[in-house]
């Protein structure tokens, strides 16, 4: 057993105090107000209830002042892509949603429901949630497979004009952001000189080139199984055709040796690992990301001979990138504005406030807060609140 | 303001005290475990939540030990038939939905998730939950319209094969049940020996028959706005036409003063009104049940000139017969015995728990508990859940 204080402490756990604490499941429903009484009794259902029927049936958008739909998620599920455990269908990824309910509840004070799909049809699946939209306000997709996850997250966006995002796309997303942003500060770059290389075309890596796009990265080149893409490639689904029309600038061609030679940034979301021979071709002051989990693309103590700054996606090395620091704040910032939509503005805007949060402490081994710091999610709700005006006008 | 303590204490409520109460809805998630530390959330969460996930995928039974939908109801409703106030869609129905997820919740410590579905289409619904149906552990269907209730819910057991139980049919004959088992031992008669007459043959009317038929009473009548129903009328529904050869063992004809004639028992679940002259046919000691609300069929006190015990589903009038009473612990039950039906057998077992509940206080004002009454779901809990073996053979 280890301390809990260290960033570096590896936790031992052992399956006895898992399954121990998973018996019956991580949520429960609670009252927001007392139910003892006849007279809370003709309160909360009849006859009073009937008087908040009536009014939403006369007002529908009462609906969002005098129910919970307004402040719940719907943590949706089929099971096809569930942590790295692959396809492994909606039952067994039930303990994976209680466990981001149970997150959005601790971290930004969130209500969510579990919702796991027997289907993994993308028109079905759609169809469920527009039949049950009044049931909730948000939707988080989670442990989806690409790429029917982006066409899924397209689709569904404009189905139930309320805010949805896939966190396993946009969560990483925003994070990576926020601790690329704190690791050019640490090399002295401007943050939109990078030159960047992402190995991993699926739902993660899709969405780190989108947001580094958004946030002025210009140079950013995608890899993928068979190598970097480019606009040549006849081999490309139809999302990454697009990303390739809108990434590697310079027309790179090859492997990974060709794209890394003198980048400045690697991030891995690849399941995979990369020679270390390649990343001698870095630049000076180079920032590796290897966020595969459990085994990063490279080990973040090799990684540290070729780069000034290393992240991970594990908790027993320095820089933790993990979703939780962003999507509590997300969701809880655009359903406290009333957004319809989670937009780009609204994703750059909370890696700029995960960012901020380091500060003066900003070293090569802090660039991004810890999961358990209570000052993110506020900061991040804040941010997305603010980023909304905007954003939205163009949407309504 | 009266006070809350008398049984026939008229609550007056305000409509600003019941919109307050209802602002941000109803219900909200908990944690059943602390969420605060980095050995915590490597537990709720990654790396600890995949051992579960993966145990779930070899051995699906496991996830009733290790997830919350096996102590979980989804209160589910498409808003055809809520309250009195009809049609009203699925947004204006979610606050009815959420105080009944309060009511398991408060009663029997049960968690349950209101899912509003904006479709009526029976099909479409059975589709939709069966999609869902590794998310919860059993359905409270609740405020949908006759005829299509009595084929959704029988649809439905089939294709969940969880527990399912359409509460405006059920919970409302049970707790009639517990309260006539009651009413015919202040007035000294054997239950089986009564002779019955139902006004209503919708949703509650049905069940109430049904359940009646099982308790062993042979001579019920249903009524429906025509009439008797019999089996020679050509205007009866399916489901009508199928009570019509289980009732009415006399063969009567007519309307209400037809029906009453002789009759011991009058239940009135129509929304309708009795004409005071054909209670005076009824027989010595009758029993009036006049269950629609917000206007019982006859005013309790006119009842009171023809009949030994009078019953209402209004709280300012003694014997309230009120579903509360019986839902909680029927679900709590079926679900803590892991069964895959509610059984008649269980509803019947229900019955006489809350019936049993009243034992030597028994008089002509007091056949039934107060729904407030602590005492009854468990008792109810306990005998649903010494029902189940028995019934449950027969489905396995």
């Amino acid at each position: 057993m280890t301390t809990e204080t260290g960033n570096s402490a590896r936790i031992d756990l052992t399956s006895e105090e898992i399954f121990s604490a998973h018996e019956g499941g991580k949520l429960q429903i609670g009252l927001t107000a007392p139910l003892e009484t006849k007279r809370d009794l003709s309160i909360a259902y009849t006859p009073g209830v009937a008087q908040v029927s009536r009014a939403i049936n006369t007002d529908p958008e009462l609906a969002r002042k005098y129910t919970w739909a307004s402040r719940l998620v719907a943590v949706v599920s089929d099971g096809t892509a569930v942590l790295g455990l692959g396809n492994i269908g909606a039952a067994a990824s039930l303990p994976v949603m209680e466990g981001k309910a149970a997150l959005f509840k601790q971290f930004a004070g969130l209500d969510s429901i579990p919702l796991v799909l027997e289907t993994t049809d993308v028109d079905e699946i759609i169809e469920t949630l527009v039949r049950l939209r009044s049931s909730f306000g948000a939707v988080n997709l989670e442990d989806i497979s690409a790429p029917r996850c982006f066409e899924l997250e397209a689709r569904l966006i404009e189905a139930l004009d309320m805010p949805v995002m896939h966190d396993d796309q946009h969560g990483t997303a925003v994070v990576a952001l926020a601790a690329l942003t704190n690791a050019a500060k640490v090399v002295n770059r401007e943050l939109s000189s990078l030159k960047v290389v992402i190995s991993g075309a699926g739902a993660a890596g899709i969405a780190v080139a989108e947001i580094l796009l958004a946030a002025g990265i210009a140079d950013v080149t995608l890899l993928d199984s068979r190598g970097i893409i480019h606009s040549d490639r006849g081999d490309l689904t139809d999302i990454k055709a697009a990303y390739a029309a809108r990434t590697n600038p310079r027309g790179t061609t090859g492997g990974s040796a060709q794209a890394l030679n003198g980048a400045d940034v690697f991030i891995g979301v690849s399941s995979g690992t990369i020679p270390e021979e390649t990343l001698e071709k870095m630049s000076e002051d180079a920032i590796i990301f290897a966020l595969s989990n459990p085994d990063p693309e490279v080990h973040p103590e090799t990684a540290a001979k070729f780069a000034k700054v290393v992240a991970t996606g594990r908790s027993d090395f320095p820089n933790q990138i993990n979703n939780v620091l962003a999507f509590p704040g997300i969701f809880r910032g655009a359903l406290d504005a009333g957004a319809r939509r989670i937009t780009s503005a609204m994703k750059v805007a909370a890696a700029d406030a995960i960012a901020g949060i380091v500060g003066d402490d900003l070293a090569a081994d802090y660039i991004i807060p810890s999961p358990l710091d209570s000052r993110v999610a506020p900061a991040v709700t804040a941010a997305v609140m603010s980023a909304v005006d905007k954003a939205d006008h163009s949407v309504r």
